[in-house]
């Protein structure tokens, strides 16, 4: 028997028990955050998630954070993080006091931190919960790709990649999660797949801007949001590979033609189902209308967590110091340049399409 | 003063005529094909073209076939090659029978041409037109990228690649079209570029297929979208590698990490606008639903070109032949073997995601 444990019951957490639950030889339990109070109770009522809105397979034991024994934590074979970045220190702290050790910490959240000296490139979380959790790299599985979590719920074909430092750990958690409809690539590329999964939030950002910058407006506009997408693509690889140069030498896949993981499902496809759905999408289509980041954030988006900016605030100083030094080549950059002028500086998304490199 | 002849007045070639037009050092004449005379006239009349649905620049001198003069063709320093598949004879034997001898003949036209011996890779027009307009490759550029005709005329911001094996003609040729809105990067990887150009049209049919093929249906089904747009990017690196191994030893650029083309603007870049609009993806729309070809052919479609369909064709038995004796890897390719069972047997698109490689 596999035991996991999936911390946080939002819609990623809760929708990736459902394969995990449909593997005969998994315990899957579900244990919801402080936030998550709510969504437990009604999938203890009637199985129903009001946010997936979809039922919950009656084999996921889901259970309030209050009713959480240390036991199934130390017992846990496989802990997979779904918690928001705003979650993690709280998670970090809880499987500290628990004493987890499991086999496998898995990633969910996405994002980047800012490395103690703010002027270096940002850190991944395969990274820093490795040294916060006490396991090494090569525990740390991160999970990526173009996934829906309501489309992963209703058993829709998805595909996305399990990536870790040791290829046994990733073709192991291939193995607890795999379904039909679940598909999964294995990857030994971890600060590459976490580094693009955290970019492609940020770099959404300003291609969506291009849903509602042009003058036929939403969605009519193809050519300026294509060029945006490759642009993005581009971004991502050489984003991602700056910041697997600062903390990963070991990545055997990094520079194979072809192979790179910013050009596959953690990079451009995670980006293709990012575009257009979810609240990266939403606020580039606001800054691409001509507001700023402060209005949506008191208006239409107000108390709405968007991951991509927190990602953006963290890459900001690296990026900056590493562009003036000459680490990273700025002219190669505009997009990544364009949002972060939204976010430092609080305007209307703006790109200069003859600025973009050749 | 640059003497720019376009061939064949369809939206593509209109289109390219209005950023040339704009350039005060250029000479643009469009001329209509057989097909064309009734677009011609419109725009002789009062500068509307019908099927762009958009004013024509009146510094375009369009005119008709029956009033082309040899002396315009041959005083070309550029002939744009703006027809279909269909149009690329009848459009090669008027060029020689006027002596057109232009320093660049460039192609907006994309497709594969069978090799003489069918089992081996097709060629792309690169070759096949150096060849039969005494052109060398040299003086071939390949015009590619995300580009839809009327938001090209419409002035929105549009970004392109220029190839030429001299990149020196392919930067004559970004002199000659580049504006504002008209974004040209150049590369010397004309044979990549020609084939992800046609390519992408036959992969789209694929991707297209999940825009029908779920429950859900019509861009609800994100994730089965991005995996499948996510397998045609690899499957057009794949297989646009091996056309150009078969006809193209100096592409400098063909095995650079993160530069490859189909990575780029005419493959990944082009696909994201493909796939929703045109011919190419309302065809893999109706075979997603359960459609076969001979039936949307006779039905919703009947009378239309599609010309992944004709790419798919020219393509199946170089690659079947190359599956077989192991220079192509077909476990590697299972979206094209599914276009190819639509197209070769009739059958409606089926893809088990199973199959899909690691």
């Amino acid at each position: 028997m596999t035991n996991i444990v999936i911390l946080g019951a939002g819609v990623m957490g809760s929708a990736l028990a459902i394969p995990a639950a449909s593997v005969d030889s998994n315990n899957v339990t579900l244990v919801g955050s402080p936030l998550d109070d709510e969504l437990i109770g009604s999938v203890r009522t009637d199985r129903h998630h009001p946010t997936l809105n979809t039922t919950i397979d009656k084999r996921i034991n889901a259970i309030h954070l209050s009713d959480l024994q240390a036991r199934t934590v130390q017992d846990a074979d496989v802990i997979v993080l779904g918690v928001s970045n705003a979650g993690v220190d709280w998670a970090t702290t809880l499987l500290n006091k628990l004493q987890a050790k499991p086999d496998i910490l898995a990633l969910v959240t996405k994002g980047l931190v800012m490395a103690d000296d703010a002027s270096k490139a940002p850190l991944t979380y395969a990274d820093v919960l490795s040294a916060t959790t006490n396991r090494s790299r090569q525990q740390i599985v991160g999970i990526a790709g173009p996934c829906i979590a309501r489309e992963l719920a209703l058993g829709y074909s998805t595909r996305v990649t399990f990536a870790c430092e040791n290829i046994d750990n990733a073709n192991a958690m291939r193995h607890y999660f795999q379904t039909d409809y679940y598909r999964i690539t294995t990857s030994n590329a971890i600060v590459a797949v976490e580094a693009c999964a955290a970019l492609k939030n940020f770099l959404c950002i300003g291609v969506s801007a291009m849903l509602s910058a042009h003058p036929l407006g939403n969605a009519h506009a193809k050519n300026p949001l294509a060029a945006l997408f490759n642009q993005a693509v581009r971004e991502l690889f050489i984003l991602s590979r700056w910041i697997c140069a600062a903390t990963d030498t070991s990545d055997a896949s990094i520079n194979s033609p072809g192979s790179h993981v910013a050009f596959d499902l953690a990079g451009m496809g995670d980006l293709h189902v990012t575009v257009g759905g979810g609240r990266n999408s939403r606020l580039g289509t606001c800054l691409g209308r001509g507001e700023t980041l402060s209005c949506v954030q008191t208006t239409s988006m107000a108390g709405v967590t968007v991951e991509g900016v927190d990602t953006g605030r963290n890459l900001q100083k690296g990026f900056r110091a590493a562009c003036a030094n000459g680490e990273l080549d700025a002219t190669q950059l505009p997009l990544t340049d364009a949002i972060l002028t939204c976010i430092e500086f609080d305007k209307p998304f703006a790109i200069d399409f003859a600025r973009l490199p050749g």
